[in-house]
């Protein structure tokens, strides 16, 4: 597979000026690229860069505002609706999980659904903004429906991704960022471009069979929830991917189901869709609203430890902590580089010449 | 397999004798009873009255204290951490959720943390106690460890439950309670006691082996999380497990991994213990926290619906909602009793005869 390495730096420059082009402020064209590049960074290529031009189109379709009016529209002290009047989620999403940070600041938690929003990135990204206020951050989204519930042969979820995160003391932070499916979409993705078979209990085919063909989805197909079949919980994956929805759309007023807008700017919108854009969920917990931060942090470094350390299976070298692998990636792509795809810098390339925006690399 | 039938109203008076014998108060007794046998009611026959006698032992070992002084020792505006002081988790826990359920009231949200408690019964009848009041319910517990993580062959996490309780309007609500495993253990206790073989993919061998042998467990296996192997997602229901344990008793100051302590009274508690007894979380969000209620009861009872009409694959009925299969439970044991395995009633008849309670069934 062919490959080019960029800096971080050159990365962020391009991107910026890409989210500048089609009119955000130079603030929100920053904080956009600080979020979709923090996939790159974690090593989950299928959620940054490689989506910049989809997001590009979607604002080409009228399905983004540039500059959104970002507001509360219902709140109680620790609760919010907000609505992100069609914003880039890679915008929308940071300012919302701050108004659960403030309210966890002022009465000890504070929980935000959003409605009227688009796709954000990694739900680790969001989540993780709580961490340096020594809180437990949560995120969560819907997406549009490429997952069949148990003993069902409809597309009616996202991958709805959830993500905690929560600080440590010396140890590194836990952060554990899942879809709620078996394997995330951008995985399949791989197989597909590589022409290779997916494992059974990744998909099933139009008529609800397990297959390996990794085409599968484009002829009707899903994805599987966490559990793959009912004999081994797909129902608990069905479950947690419901409450995302709920948590995320029900909740704020967004679509849910089989309505979310999907991202691909040619598919067609749903019809008699039943909200406003897609939807999140945010949280913020303050650890002294629970008990002393130092008494909490020593515990989760004892935590940690204790499940790094223990025994593994043969020919395993350790008990990973959720986060591990992202943070190793973050350290050694924001030192040697970010590793793109030909095809992602063809489209790149493409951006860059339409724009008029300089291509340096 | 020898059954007896027995109605609610008989269980109840007898289970909560029981209760009262042990030195718990009128209140307490009832309140433990109808918590224990909501499992019964529910269809969960692994973690109703089958533990009764579970439980008094714990008491009998002085694991239990019958008459708790179950307090806040933390807390702000919307979060707190209560102190069980060694009560039963039955009476401990609705109360932990009723201070959650109060604080949404004054502010929109409320988050508990429990500590030094014991184990609570099904996390659906905590959580649901929010529905009433037009809220969200959340609930989790730890329980002692069984479960390997991802690579490992040691059991660091509990079976460790969430449920999350969602009102609808015309629809019943949605109640998804959930182990954080393949399998609850109480499937594979059905299958040790048919002699029957589990599944691939629910328990491992001492070495970390994939194994059918449902008696593995005791002989050093372990049982496996939520997508059963990597390349089928087990890193994330052991994420999720581990977000439970954090949340129930690093946030409160339980125990936490392989040292909260074991159920069965005979088995030793774990050397150096971090911790008091063992952690629960709850959490109560106001729907008009978020979004007028009417308007979220039409999107919740539309989102029902549309799952429920969902394309089924040949051969299924139907989709069914999280929290159908035992809501139908409930109303055929209401009406025709429930169903005792006989080593159930055995153990019933011992604890009648030790105590010097009536024995009616």
């Amino acid at each position: 597979m062919e490959e080019q390495v960029v800096s971080y730096a050159e990365l962020f420059s391009f991107t910026s000026a890409v989210f500048a082009k089609i009119g955000c402020s130079y603030e929100d064209a920053n904080l956009a690229t600080k979020v979709l590049l923090s996939a790159d960074l974690r090593g989950i290529d299928s959620h940054g860069v490689a989506r910049l031009i989809g997001y590009i189109r979607l604002y080409e379709a009228g399905r983004i505002n540039p500059v959104p009016d970002i507001k509360i529209i219902h709140q109680t002290p620790s609760t919010a609706t907000v609505n992100g009047d069609k914003g880039l989620g890679l915008v929308v999403a940071p300012k919302a999980m701050n108004i659960a940070i403030e309210k966890a600041k002022q009465i000890g938690s504070g929980w935000v659904s959003v409605t009227n929003s688009n796709h954000y990135g990694i739900a680790a990204a969001h989540a993780m903004l709580a961490l340096e206020h020594d809180m437990i951050g949560i995120s969560m989204t819907n997406a549009s429906a490429l997952v069949a519930p148990t003993f069902s042969i409809e597309r009616m979820l996202g991958t709805n991704p959830i993500c905690v995160a929560i600080p440590a003391g010396g140890q590194p932070a836990f952060v554990a960022d899942l879809a709620t499916t078996t394997a995330a979409n951008g995985k399949l993705e791989i197989l597909q471009r590589k022409n290779m078979d997916a494992p059974v209990g990744w998909i099933q085919d139009k008529e609800g069979n397990a297959v390996t063909d990794a085409h599968a989805l484009k002829n009707g197909g899903a994805l599987l929830p966490l559990g793959s079949d009912r004999e081994h919980g797909s129902h608990k994956g069905y479950a947690l991917g419901a409450v995302v929805d709920i948590f995320s759309a029900v909740l704020s007023g967004a679509n849910y189901g089989p309505w979310v807008p999907p991202f691909p700017a040619y598919v067609p919108m749903p019809e008699n869709m039943p909200g406003e854009g897609i939807g999140h969920f945010f949280g913020a917990m303050r650890i002294d609203g629970f008990r002393p931060t130092e008494e909490f942090k020593k515990n989760m470094d004892q935590w940690i430890e204790r499940f790094r350390s223990a025994k593994t299976v043969k020919g395993q070298q350790q008990v990973l902590i959720p986060g591990d692998p992202e943070r190793e990636a973050e350290i050694e792509r924001a030192k040697n580089g970010i590793p793109l795809h030909a095809t992602v810098v063809s489209d790149l390339k493409e951006l860059a010449a339409k724009h008029n925006i300089p291509f340096f690399f």
